[in-house]
């Protein structure tokens, strides 16, 4: 029998305990050994529960008790979700999460700190919810040189945008909307400035590149403020806006960021819709290869997290990837990312094609004039772009 | 230093060799080991290629070898490949592959013969070429019972299938401009008569129920029966016709299956279009997850055959799956089968309407009635349908 503890009882923590339970059999078949929840770390009581006699309150129960050797982070928060999680591996306990905030953060030290005390530390919930995506990434593609990963990470923001795109909804109606659906909370922010989609792509770099971006340091833009125009001139011309986590390889250097994109109809990323999540890597091997399935949302985010500890009990000697801390110099400046970009200017076509040697014209409405500029380097874009009156400038993928 | 043979040096073969070479930086990190092709079986000489060195034409060399720890096996087909393989294993010897004909028939002897000799089989490229989807499926999705799994498996009837819904080609045009860009052999048969994909969602099948079917068991249909009409007739109704290999869990029996099937539109897998392959997984907790990419190709399969070369010089001591030959009491009879229907007829309406109490038409032209009917059973339907003038009848996914 091999002993749990989940870390937190919300709609993960409890998702987790429902997949462990319903699943057993499978689960059972699959490591030839049962999984037992031992302890639920919470603050509250839960008498309803069928768990409820599990109920803990104190994190001390649970890491000196030698029979838990696998510790399920389900808390969110960077404190103490981290301390606890540190004090685990530092007891031979392993640990999975779904918690992108401390992988994001603190992933390198948790690795070390995994691998120093013959334990492993996984967290294929972090990204992409259920979807199957930094496993295959880190085995299934080992043989590739990755050069660069494009992902609809954040369900909230890219339901927010498909009913912006299918039905016409402005930026602010889409939001309240995705909030009575519980799709979005109270304070959007995390979702809607990319935050969270920031710390998503920082976890997927780091297992493609070896090395762990600080989430402050990566470029990000959210989709608040997206406007209906856009959108429509996008549509008009091709493409759907997206907000996409990009991390790719230029020359050996690492450039991530995070920003609302047109991707073209052709590329699959564009029909991800509503509250789906789509990661898109391209290998020098294997090629594009797409993930797409549904990135939160308690089973499927319990799901990969079971599955981390089915890995850990079938096989608990495998070592850990580590991961560096990127340095300045391991990073492409943002001023010299070179791409293509949607503009659209109050100024008139004439003061377009005065500063824009080529360009192509997408649409003139209500003194808006849209356009498309092919690739050029940020720098020399926005020293451009200063000379229009500029209303919105998207980055095209 | 691991020493690798590579057995055959066609398509698979050389890009294998090739991604070893060109990789080999970003491997070595991975693995802290470099990996060295000490041989390359082949019949033929290859004095132009820079493998010319490493190519012997006696198998015995590299069995007989001890310093060859892991035996890359591209041969494609039933024999020797198979034989090789499990002498390869009984020595000790790991074993990867692309060849889906011997997983779908030897699998469970060769998952077996690995475990019994300490040694690993893995054949990630054996399904959808350089797409992750049997070790996720194996992995991340380890926590869930599978429902259901429905893949496009096959490139080359992908494509055709694409170029008469696209371009309006018949099935003969499309087949002879396939085998024109080398995307189907001169004798097709293997593709368009779905045994390709049979064999691949055998595979599938055991991965998800742990039981391998004989792929002669299966239930196959090929595309070469697709009128022009029918693409149209589904078109219009919000269908595109995919060759659907299809495995499902009805009860705690498998059924598997390959036909072409008319995919709704708002089913991704409808979208993956030309020679691209798509996996849809649904996990009664991870709910549907879709696998895309390229399922052929020299480097895409190269790539997963070189990330299981890696996985195995990683962390040589993981279990291997074992699997049991399916009997014919853990299969769903095809006539129990129940699924609506997508029919064409050249009987009168008045006809169907005596036949189907319910039924939606779709259209009637050149004397051919076609409409759909709510979902029945196999042995249902063939009874129903022996009272019409039938031309043509597709299940619907």
């Amino acid at each position: 029998m091999i002993n749990i503890a989940i870390l937190g009882f919300g709609v993960v923590g409890s998702g987790i305990a429902e997949v462990i339970t319903q699943n057993s059999e499978i689960i059972k078949k699959k490591i030839g050994d049962s999984i037992n929840i031992k302890y639920i770390l919470d603050l509250r009581e839960f008498p309803d529960s069928p768990f409820a006699d599990k109920i803990v309150h104190d994190f001390n129960i649970i890491l000196n008790d030698d029979e838990v050797s696998i510790v399920a982070e389900a808390m969110g928060g960077l404190h103490p979700a981290f301390d606890f999680s540190e004090q685990a591996l530092k007891k031979g306990k392993s640990v999975v999460t779904s918690n992108k905030h401390v992988v994001a953060e603190k992933g390198d030290v948790l690795l070390k700190t995994a691998e120093e005390n013959g334990a492993r530390y996984l967290f294929e919930a972090s990204v992409g919810g259920g979807i199957p995506v930094l496993r295959p990434l880190g085995t299934c593609l080992a043989a590739n040189k990755i050069n660069e990963i494009n992902g609809i990470l954040n369900g909230t923001t890219n339901y927010i945008l498909t009913q912006m795109i299918d039905f016409g909804k402005t930026f602010e109606v889409a939001l309240k909307e995705a909030q009575q659906k519980g799709y979005a909370e109270a304070n959007p922010s995390a979702d809607v400035d990319g935050i969270d989609a920031c710390r998503k792509i920082c976890i997927l770099a780091a297992i493609a590149f070896g090395k762990l971006i600080d989430p402050s340091e990566v470029s990000t833009t959210g989709i608040s403020n997206i406007r209906l125009n856009d959108v429509k001139n996008a549509s008009e011309a091709g493409y759907a806006i997206k907000l996409i986590g990009q991390a790719k390889d230029i020359d050996g250097k690492m450039s991530v960021s995070v920003a609302p994109r047109l991707v073209p109809h052709d590329n699959l990323l564009s029909k991800v819709d509503d509250v789906f999540n789509g990661v898109l890597v391209n290998g020098n091997a294997s090629d594009d290869i797409i993930f797409i399935g549904k990135g939160a949302g308690k089973m499927p985010t319990a799901s990969a997290v079971v599955s981390d500890i089915v890995d850990i009990a079938g096989r608990p000697e495998i070592k850990n990837q580590q991961w560096d801390k990127a340095e300045k110099t391991d990073l492409v400046s943002a001023d010299d990312v070179v791409a293509s970009y949607y503009v659209c200017t109050s100024s008139s076509e004439d003061a377009v094609k005065a500063v824009f040697a080529e360009y192509s014209a997408l649409s003139l409405k209500d003194g808006e004039f849209a356009f498309i500029i092919p690739a050029l380097k940020k720098t020399e874009l926005d020293e451009k772009l200063a000379k229009l009156e500029v209303i919105s400038c998207l980055e095209i993928l």
